[in-house]
Protein backbone atom coordinates (compact mmCIF):
# COMPACT_ATOMS: atom_id res chain seq x y z
CA UNK A 1 0.00 0.00 0.00
CA UNK A 2 1.86 2.80 -1.40
CA UNK A 3 1.45 6.24 -2.61
CA UNK A 4 2.00 7.09 -6.31
CA UNK A 5 3.06 10.25 -6.95
CA UNK A 6 1.73 10.80 -10.88
CA UNK A 7 4.96 13.65 -11.83
CA UNK A 8 7.76 11.28 -10.53
CA UNK A 9 6.05 8.48 -12.24
CA UNK A 10 5.31 10.13 -15.53
CA UNK A 11 8.99 11.58 -15.05
CA UNK A 12 10.27 7.76 -15.68
CA UNK A 13 8.55 7.37 -19.00
CA UNK A 14 10.67 8.11 -21.77
CA UNK A 15 9.02 6.77 -24.29
CA UNK A 16 5.15 6.98 -26.44
CA UNK A 17 2.21 4.66 -26.70
CA UNK A 18 3.04 2.20 -23.92
CA UNK A 19 0.72 2.39 -21.21
CA UNK A 20 2.07 1.14 -17.52
CA UNK A 21 0.19 0.18 -14.60
CA UNK A 22 0.53 2.82 -11.64
CA UNK A 23 -2.47 1.36 -9.60
CA UNK A 24 -4.90 -1.49 -9.65
CA UNK A 25 -8.30 -0.69 -7.77
CA UNK A 26 -11.24 -3.56 -7.62
CA UNK A 27 -9.74 -5.21 -11.29
CA UNK A 28 -9.43 -1.63 -12.86
CA UNK A 29 -6.04 -0.11 -13.69
CA UNK A 30 -4.74 3.48 -14.01
CA UNK A 31 -2.19 3.49 -15.93
CA UNK A 32 -0.08 6.03 -17.19
CA UNK A 33 1.15 6.71 -21.06
CA UNK A 34 2.92 9.28 -22.42
CA UNK A 35 1.38 9.75 -26.65
CA UNK A 36 2.08 11.97 -29.42
CA UNK A 37 1.43 11.18 -33.35
CA UNK A 38 -1.74 9.65 -33.96
CA UNK A 39 -2.96 6.50 -33.06
CA UNK A 40 -5.05 3.69 -34.81
CA UNK A 41 -8.34 3.47 -34.98
CA UNK A 42 -9.75 0.94 -32.73
CA UNK A 43 -12.63 0.07 -30.14
CA UNK A 44 -13.00 -2.36 -27.43
CA UNK A 45 -15.76 -4.72 -27.66
CA UNK A 46 -16.47 -5.27 -23.81
CA UNK A 47 -15.01 -2.39 -21.66
CA UNK A 48 -15.20 1.33 -21.07
CA UNK A 49 -12.28 3.66 -21.46
CA UNK A 50 -11.47 6.61 -19.79
CA UNK A 51 -9.06 8.94 -20.32
CA UNK A 52 -7.98 12.16 -18.33
CA UNK A 53 -5.30 14.09 -19.63
CA UNK A 54 -2.80 15.46 -17.26
CA UNK A 55 -0.47 17.61 -19.29
CA UNK A 56 -1.21 18.89 -23.36
CA UNK A 57 -3.82 18.41 -25.23
CA UNK A 58 -5.01 15.48 -26.65
CA UNK A 59 -7.92 14.90 -29.70
CA UNK A 60 -10.08 12.18 -29.13
CA UNK A 61 -11.36 11.26 -33.07
CA UNK A 62 -15.03 9.37 -33.41
CA UNK A 63 -16.43 8.23 -36.87
CA UNK A 64 -19.32 10.90 -36.34
CA UNK A 65 -17.23 13.94 -34.20
CA UNK A 66 -13.96 14.92 -32.42
CA UNK A 67 -13.41 15.99 -28.93
CA UNK A 68 -10.29 17.92 -27.56
CA UNK A 69 -9.09 17.17 -24.13
CA UNK A 70 -7.25 19.74 -21.96
CA UNK A 71 -5.77 19.16 -18.75
CA UNK A 72 -7.60 18.38 -16.30
CA UNK A 73 -10.26 17.03 -18.62
CA UNK A 74 -11.57 13.26 -19.39
CA UNK A 75 -13.98 11.57 -20.97
CA UNK A 76 -15.35 7.88 -21.18
CA UNK A 77 -15.32 5.82 -24.43
CA UNK A 78 -18.39 3.48 -23.91
CA UNK A 79 -17.10 -0.17 -25.29
CA UNK A 80 -17.64 -0.60 -29.13
CA UNK A 81 -17.14 2.57 -29.87
CA UNK A 82 -14.44 3.41 -32.40
CA UNK A 83 -11.78 6.10 -31.64
CA UNK A 84 -8.48 7.60 -32.42
CA UNK A 85 -6.42 9.35 -30.00
CA UNK A 86 -4.55 12.08 -31.52
CA UNK A 87 -1.88 13.81 -30.10
CA UNK A 88 -0.28 16.82 -31.80
CA UNK A 89 2.55 17.24 -28.97
CA UNK A 90 3.43 15.02 -26.21
CA UNK A 91 0.28 14.77 -23.59
CA UNK A 92 0.36 12.68 -20.68
CA UNK A 93 -2.74 10.36 -20.46
CA UNK A 94 -3.99 9.26 -17.45
CA UNK A 95 -5.83 5.83 -18.65
CA UNK A 96 -8.60 3.64 -16.63
CA UNK A 97 -10.23 0.62 -17.95
CA UNK A 98 -10.14 -2.86 -16.57
CA UNK A 99 -7.08 -5.29 -16.32
CA UNK A 100 -8.11 -7.12 -19.29
CA UNK A 101 -7.90 -4.40 -21.63
CA UNK A 102 -5.91 -4.16 -24.44
CA UNK A 103 -4.89 -0.35 -25.11
CA UNK A 104 -5.36 -0.98 -29.34
CA UNK A 105 -8.88 -3.04 -28.94
CA UNK A 106 -9.69 -4.76 -31.67
CA UNK A 107 -6.99 -4.75 -33.47
CA UNK A 108 -3.19 -5.66 -32.80
CA UNK A 109 -0.41 -3.85 -34.49
CA UNK A 110 3.50 -3.29 -33.79
CA UNK A 111 2.41 -0.88 -31.05
CA UNK A 112 0.53 -3.45 -29.09
CA UNK A 113 1.47 -4.03 -25.69
CA UNK A 114 0.41 -7.47 -24.51
CA UNK A 115 3.03 -7.50 -21.34
CA UNK A 116 2.16 -4.67 -19.17
CA UNK A 117 4.51 -3.43 -16.50
CA UNK A 118 3.97 -1.64 -13.42
CA UNK A 119 5.42 1.84 -13.19
CA UNK B 1 -20.24 10.73 -23.89
CA UNK B 2 -19.68 14.28 -22.57
CA UNK B 3 -16.16 15.52 -21.44
CA UNK B 4 -15.91 16.30 -17.97
CA UNK B 5 -14.18 19.28 -16.67
CA UNK B 6 -12.52 18.68 -13.05
CA UNK B 7 -12.24 22.31 -12.40
CA UNK B 8 -15.74 23.07 -13.21
CA UNK B 9 -17.22 20.26 -11.25
CA UNK B 10 -15.39 21.13 -8.28
CA UNK B 11 -16.61 24.47 -7.99
CA UNK B 12 -20.16 23.29 -8.19
CA UNK B 13 -19.70 21.58 -4.98
CA UNK B 14 -20.05 23.34 -1.80
CA UNK B 15 -20.36 20.90 0.84
CA UNK B 16 -18.12 18.29 2.47
CA UNK B 17 -18.05 14.62 2.83
CA UNK B 18 -20.44 14.10 0.02
CA UNK B 19 -19.42 12.42 -3.11
CA UNK B 20 -20.77 12.85 -6.82
CA UNK B 21 -20.55 10.78 -9.82
CA UNK B 22 -18.50 12.12 -12.51
CA UNK B 23 -17.83 9.63 -14.50
CA UNK B 24 -18.66 5.57 -14.91
CA UNK B 25 -16.52 3.17 -16.51
CA UNK B 26 -17.14 -0.66 -16.76
CA UNK B 27 -18.31 -0.28 -13.59
CA UNK B 28 -16.28 1.74 -11.53
CA UNK B 29 -17.61 5.35 -10.48
CA UNK B 30 -15.28 8.42 -10.82
CA UNK B 31 -16.27 10.32 -7.82
CA UNK B 32 -15.89 13.63 -6.67
CA UNK B 33 -16.07 15.12 -3.19
CA UNK B 34 -14.60 17.94 -1.18
CA UNK B 35 -13.15 17.00 2.71
CA UNK B 36 -12.48 18.98 5.57
CA UNK B 37 -12.53 17.52 9.40
CA UNK B 38 -12.35 13.92 10.09
CA UNK B 39 -14.37 10.85 8.80
CA UNK B 40 -14.94 8.30 10.66
CA UNK B 41 -13.17 4.83 10.88
CA UNK B 42 -14.57 2.22 8.80
CA UNK B 43 -13.68 -0.70 6.10
CA UNK B 44 -15.03 -1.55 2.54
CA UNK B 45 -15.49 -5.18 2.84
CA UNK B 46 -15.39 -6.39 -1.04
CA UNK B 47 -14.10 -3.05 -2.88
CA UNK B 48 -11.00 -1.41 -3.15
CA UNK B 49 -10.89 2.57 -3.05
CA UNK B 50 -8.61 4.55 -4.53
CA UNK B 51 -7.74 8.15 -2.98
CA UNK B 52 -6.87 10.74 -5.64
CA UNK B 53 -6.11 14.38 -4.03
CA UNK B 54 -6.41 17.22 -6.88
CA UNK B 55 -6.25 20.08 -3.94
CA UNK B 56 -4.97 20.39 -0.52
CA UNK B 57 -3.57 17.71 1.41
CA UNK B 58 -4.88 14.47 2.86
CA UNK B 59 -3.69 12.27 6.11
CA UNK B 60 -5.30 8.61 5.60
CA UNK B 61 -5.31 6.87 8.58
CA UNK B 62 -4.75 3.19 9.18
CA UNK B 63 -4.23 1.27 12.26
CA UNK B 64 -0.57 0.73 11.97
CA UNK B 65 0.34 4.40 10.25
CA UNK B 66 -0.69 7.05 8.69
CA UNK B 67 -0.35 8.67 4.86
CA UNK B 68 -0.21 12.27 3.89
CA UNK B 69 -1.00 12.92 0.32
CA UNK B 70 -0.30 15.49 -1.46
CA UNK B 71 -1.94 17.32 -4.98
CA UNK B 72 -1.33 14.37 -7.58
CA UNK B 73 -0.76 11.70 -5.17
CA UNK B 74 -2.89 8.39 -4.94
CA UNK B 75 -3.65 5.53 -2.90
CA UNK B 76 -5.29 2.44 -3.14
CA UNK B 77 -6.80 1.45 0.12
CA UNK B 78 -7.30 -2.56 0.00
CA UNK B 79 -10.89 -4.13 0.65
CA UNK B 80 -11.07 -4.66 4.27
CA UNK B 81 -8.35 -2.12 5.49
CA UNK B 82 -9.67 -0.04 8.15
CA UNK B 83 -8.71 3.60 7.15
CA UNK B 84 -9.57 7.36 8.27
CA UNK B 85 -9.24 10.12 6.08
CA UNK B 86 -8.35 12.69 7.86
CA UNK B 87 -8.16 17.19 6.29
CA UNK B 88 -7.38 19.56 8.64
CA UNK B 89 -8.09 21.96 5.31
CA UNK B 90 -10.37 21.32 2.36
CA UNK B 91 -9.57 18.91 0.42
CA UNK B 92 -10.45 18.20 -3.21
CA UNK B 93 -10.33 14.27 -4.02
CA UNK B 94 -11.29 11.91 -6.87
CA UNK B 95 -12.38 8.75 -5.61
CA UNK B 96 -12.13 5.95 -7.82
CA UNK B 97 -14.29 2.40 -6.68
CA UNK B 98 -16.95 -0.13 -7.89
CA UNK B 99 -20.41 1.47 -8.23
CA UNK B 100 -21.47 -0.40 -5.43
CA UNK B 101 -19.29 0.93 -2.59
CA UNK B 102 -20.97 3.34 0.19
CA UNK B 103 -18.67 5.47 1.29
CA UNK B 104 -18.73 4.88 4.79
CA UNK B 105 -18.08 1.15 3.87
CA UNK B 106 -18.94 -0.88 7.07
CA UNK B 107 -21.07 1.42 8.77
CA UNK B 108 -23.54 3.88 8.51
CA UNK B 109 -23.75 7.47 9.86
CA UNK B 110 -25.37 10.54 9.20
CA UNK B 111 -22.89 11.49 6.57
CA UNK B 112 -24.04 8.04 4.48
CA UNK B 113 -25.30 8.83 1.50
CA UNK B 114 -26.49 5.84 0.09
CA UNK B 115 -28.39 7.54 -3.50
CA UNK B 116 -25.27 9.34 -5.77
CA UNK B 117 -25.96 12.14 -7.73
CA UNK B 118 -24.51 12.82 -10.78
CA UNK B 119 -22.59 16.23 -11.32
Amino acid sequence: MEKVNLREKFERIHDHWHPRIAAEVSGMYVKLVKVQGEFEWHYHEGEDELFWVVSGRLLLQFRDREVWLEPGELLVVPRGVEHRPVAPEEVELVLLEPAVTLHTGNIVTARTVTELEWI
